[in-house]
């Protein structure tokens, strides 16, 4: 049991501000139910590279999503245009493997660390972010590792 | 004059996704007009310390905290709840200096590089992720760098 426990799922974040790492948090269903998913039960999801600490790309998660993530160790977003769960790599083959997860200060945000296997990004860049923004203009810092033709093309086998 | 500036904004990020760093990108004007604002007029932008990698925090810009954040090269948010510019670190003194900015793959995310001074979060923590998720408990990572009082106290001066 934790003290946390008692709170009401809008006071949990508003609690944990002053809490200490020597602290036992509530369970995981409580903080479950206290995550602020927005008015389309998402939240945004950050992927991390745990090692190299690049930021691979941001997607959203449903609370389904985010369960099925911490249980099986891969990374599953929700699809908006699908409207469907979509467990990154599925088609590309292209997982990731969850090394750890976090929610930020307001339960509204998730930061996870994973290790990816090849590109993120559906362009089949690393990152999905390359678009860089100047001043007066901008330019595009990466090259695809993998023609994308290749990550969802027609099966083979 | 870029062939890019001919396209549809709506085209725009699709026809990026084949562009390479020699490729002469669009206007600002151009790209920025293309950028996929959500419904209330905002796009996420997670901010990452520059030279650790550390993911410190994630927030919202509309076009004009944008616009501000590239030209000023002070990083500026849009409070939702506050419902105006944020100018990060303008209570606070924990400023973020813009090193450098990226759209994603589709252009509804923006990821900033930054400078950041001292704590990110308003809790006093240097990085908002800190309430990390296992899959039965979790656990408080970090401890304030700075008591949050010190950070949003009457001024003395």
């Amino acid at each position: 049991m934790s003290h946390f426990d008692q709170l009401a799922p809008q006071q949990l974040f508003k609690a944990l501000e002053s809490a200490s790492p020597q602290d036992t948090l509530p369970s995981m269903d409580v903080l479950l139910n206290a995550v602020r998913f927005n008015d389309d039960g998402l939240i945004p999801a950050i992927a991390q590279q745990h090692d190299t600490g690049e930021v691979l790309m941001m997607a959203w998660m449903n609370r389904e999503a985010l369960e099925e993530t911490l249980f099986t160790q891969r990374v599953c977003y929700f699809s908006r245009s699908r409207q469907t769960l979509w467990r990154k790599g599925e088609t590309s083959g292209q997982q990731q493997h969850l090394v750890s997860a976090a929610l930020d200060c307001d339960g509204d945000t998730l930061l996870v660390q994973v290790d990816q296997t090849g590109p993120a990004c559906h362009t089949g860049r690393r990152s999905c972010f390359y678009v860089a923004l100047g001043v007066e203009s901008a330019e595009i810092t990466s090259e695809p590792m993998i023609d994308p033709a290749t990550l969802y093309g027609p099966k083979t086998s």
